[in-house]
């Protein structure tokens, strides 16, 4: 059959430089905004009604797995990572086309001297990812509340506690004012608890580290709470 | 920035063969059901585990506007066909890069002689649409139903009602046995006014006629009535 070519129309600016971070769906980490920004030819004209819809949906492109292609079947970390199911019938990020979807809160659109961003609220996307469709959520259309979710019903618990030692609570003190909400952003990403899941049963004093902006924050997972023990900047 | 090539995992058949009757938005005919084929090398491994998910996505390509391109603003039909929004302020079919998405409510999977179908419910989508990805629909993510949905905020009225001549009601007694609930399916497609905006609100005895399955379908609107007065088979 026929083959179409896709490009581009906006790039995503977003808290998660690597995909270790990044929310397993849209809407769970709240703190976390993005700016969605149109690539030429595409101007604010292209937008222009957009702001009248709370919500919107940015189709885009696992750019970063496309390389690694994809298979028949994967486990979804929602059944522990065990369990086989068809690459159809889940969100994975390996998939043939490697298209993507999430929907998310338009908080504003700003024009800028010849730049157009669409701030949102709660993205899933790694920075950098390359957007191939906006569209506006039509709630008659696309909310379908009722819908049997399978094996993943609801939505995954988000209760890690998270502390902060001394030291990174100082840290955090010191970059105030420079990242917007970002003992919250932080708090909410590893709540997740972002591990892979077979590390998730281990009792191991393992530090691990993750990438949010430019900031390398690091943390252990002690008697099922995440202790967040140093953030630095990247050099 | 980078392209990207796409290709059709699989294919619809549906009972519309020409864009005319298309219903605007999934859902709103619900006597249309529509078979999702699998293309090679897709099989039934791809979408085991679908069948415990009520509703799929189904991302598809205009295929029959793609030729056409796109312009920046767009006059959507629920505005009247007036007023002008942004391409992605709108659901337009003709868009930069082509992707329709959809979600319908999944019927059946059916596995038969190597053919994988994934019949469907309430479908928008004209004969043959390629179709390059299936997601499974996860309400917890994809369901906003507090959504703000600016100018198209529910669903457009489907309130003509719909008669048929006595010859009308014979051919389709004839017919009957051979298209599933082919009066209904006649009736809610025509009860969402498939005529474009710009004959609306005109007095006129034209007779207009679409296609569904291998069927020509005549009717006239007179007193905002539609009247089905010829059902015939195509040759």
């Amino acid at each position: 059959m026929m083959t179409h070519v896709i490009e581009p129309i906006a790039q995503i600016h977003s808290p998660y430089p690597e995909k270790f971070a990044v929310p397993r769906q849209p809407g769970l980490v709240t703190a976390a905004t993005a700016d969605i920004e149109l690539l030429p030819p595409f101007n604010a004209d292209t937008v222009r009604g957009l702001a009248g819809f709370s919500h919107i949906w940015v189709v885009f492109l696992f750019h970063q797995n496309l390389a690694q292609g994809w298979q028949p079947m994967v486990r979804p970390p929602r059944l522990g990572g065990n369990e086989k199911v068809g690459v159809f019938a889940s969100r994975s990020t390996f998939r043939p086309n490697g298209l993507g979807m999430s929907v998310v809160e338009l908080l504003e659109i700003v024009v800028h001297g010849g730049r157009t961003l669409l701030r949102v609220q709660g993205g899933d996307w790694v920075n950098g990812t390359p957007v191939v469709d906006i569209k506006p959520y039509l709630p008659y259309v696309d909310a379908v509340p009722e819908a049997r979710g399978g094996y993943a019903a609801s939505a995954p618990p988000a209760n890690m506690p998270v502390l902060f030692t001394e030291s990174a609570r100082q840290q955090l003190q010191q970059l105030k004012g420079q990242y917007r909400d970002l003992p919250t952003l932080i708090e909410q990403v590893l709540q997740q608890d972002p591990r892979p899941a077979y590390h998730k049963n281990k009792v191991s004093d393992k530090v691990y580290g993750m990438q949010l902006y430019d900031l390398n924050i690091q943390w252990q997972v002690l008697n099922q709470q995440n202790h967040v023990i140093n953030i630095s900047k990247d050099f």
